[in-house]
């Protein structure tokens, strides 16, 4: 059984120049739920204990699985600096600690190095993991370049924004999965079941996300409540809210979204009008369609023991609090 | 024969969304002198022509030549927002012309496409071009931030300095060498000539840059004379002018570099300064060794008419006036 928390610490950033490396490992070191590498080694699980008995199979996806964690934490580098965010899982993010400039280098480094992870794939998988992950990365930034021209425009509408987490965060799940059982073995119609898992996975997990930001437990989300209400984030909610709202409630909210002061106040008023237009229930709804669409893959995979874990971590996702 | 700026000019960038793809296009457009991609085209081309006569083996080196040039100026776009610069190639950068988020955003996706482009060398040569792309990748990173570390040191001696722009400069020519060989068949005693000439050529083109920086004809130098002096940085001519000045010269250089007022004033003193210790002839004078050392390579190499011109190239890099 391969501990991925226990890889990820055996990466060694105790290297020269520190200032480059330092807030790589200060980065990979604060935890995180390693959702991506432990999607990528369940998928290849699925697959060899569906199949060939095939140990080797699943040693051979750690470097992919550690790729993906790298090149995550590579974009949550970016994105704090872009997004001006000073807290990330309860620690100063990288741009506070040192400055923007070394979140960028660092940050652009935590890239090369998720390809020199990639770099250990068989060469026989090679091509095939290089392009998948390279399209995968390409979402990542189209998806964070739909995020940013959003908060521009006046209209979104939840089609968009469906298309934009998809791209933004379900194609990295997707990928994951899909290469974790490519480089174990999986068929065509296996790579695409497990493809498609990870994008419905992800697609829900951000939306429950979104939940989170104004329904979530403070003492576990690891973040402020109501951020993204206050800076207007054009989340599934606020969509929502927007495009279900009465006149009244839409001018309602169209005022809290043009306050820029008074944060709790527009907090706890814009969370009313959430609730008056039952947004959270309707938003649950989606996010349990995408489980829905998550679980049925799985009956086109082998069915063992991790088959059945891949099943309940799509229902507990549904429940998570934070 | 392949025209790289044709090639260069067929990538395409009008796609969505606009604000990803639109800087990199512009990037990509602003000319240069494309000496990595070229060199890569070249090193192929000594090999083909001394050998094998096989036409497609140069085909097959035009991603990995495009690879180069695009991540090239992947970093061109992130070290301008570090440094603040607003002008290249004669035209306001990246991070000017929008804004810091953008060059950070559309350089990370030009990194993925040096990536993309890389994907397409042939997959029996992939995992080799993979491993040393990435190693390339990681030395211009690592380059980069001893760079940044050398302005908050006191004393940097020549070595360090060498050191440093052999990572950020020269290893990508190096590297361009080695992967244009490789693809087009070259020995291993050939791949490492191609290295060396790259890795020598590009330590004689930064001294020269950094003299150019200085005595450079400011029409075609396409960048402020003097910009080094003003910011301190601790290039080639002023470590040499620290490192041999008397006493006196030295306490008056120092003295100038805690002016960060009176700039044309500054570059006047300093160069007057440069002039009297001979810094420029002991530049030139490493310039021409490292040329002379880059030049010797090409005898282990195949001799035909690209290997002449690797030869004259060498040879004007010394007398380049821009």
């Amino acid at each position: 059984m391969i501990d991925i928390n226990k890889e990820i610490e055996s990466l060694n950033w105790d290297k020269e120049p520190k200032g480059l490396y330092e807030p790589i490992g200060y980065a990979l070191a604060s935890g995180g739920k390693r959702v991506r590498p432990t999607l990528a080694l369940m998928a290849a699980e699925v697959i060899v204990n569906g199949g060939l008995l095939n140990g080797d199979a699943i040693e051979q996806t750690v470097p992919a699985a550690l790729a993906l964690e790298v090149f995550h934490n590579f974009t949550l580098l970016h994105d704090d600096v872009m997004d001006r965010a000073e807290i990330r899982r309860g620690r100063p993010t990288v741009h506070v600690k040192w400055n923007d400039n070394t979140a960028i280098l660092s940050g652009d480094q935590m890239l090369i190095e998720a390809y020199k992870l990639l770099a250990e794939v068989p060469a026989d998988k090679l091509p095939q993991v290089l392009k998948w992950f390279n399209e995968m990365a390409t979402g990542i930034c189209e998806g964070q370049q739909m995020d940013v021209d959003f908060e521009h425009m006046s209209q979104v509408t939840l089609d968009d924004y469906m298309k934009m987490i998809e791209l933004k965060t379900s194609v990295l799940l997707a990928n994951a999965m899909r290469i974790g059982g490519y480089i174990a073995g999986a068929t065509p119609v296996q790579q695409e079941a497990l493809y498609q898992y990870g994008l419905h996975i992800g697609l829900a997990f951000q939306v429950q996300d979104d939940i989170l930001d104004v329904y979530g437990d403070p003492k576990t989300f690891g973040k402020a409540i109501g951020g993204d209400i206050c800076c207007n984030k054009k989340t599934a909610l606020l969509i929502t809210a927007l495009e279900n709202a009465d006149a009244e409630s839409k001018a309602e909210l169209l005022q809290w979204i043009m306050a820029t002061d008074r944060n709790e106040e527009k907090i706890a008023a814009v969370t009313e009008i959430y609730n008056r237009l039952g947004v959270r229930q309707t938003c649950e709804a989606i996010m349990e369609e995408h489980t829905a669409l998550a679980l049925a893959q799985l009956d086109k995979l082998p069915q063992n023991d991790t088959t059945e874990r891949l099943r309940v971590m799509a229902e507990q996702l549904v429940m998570r609090k934070s």
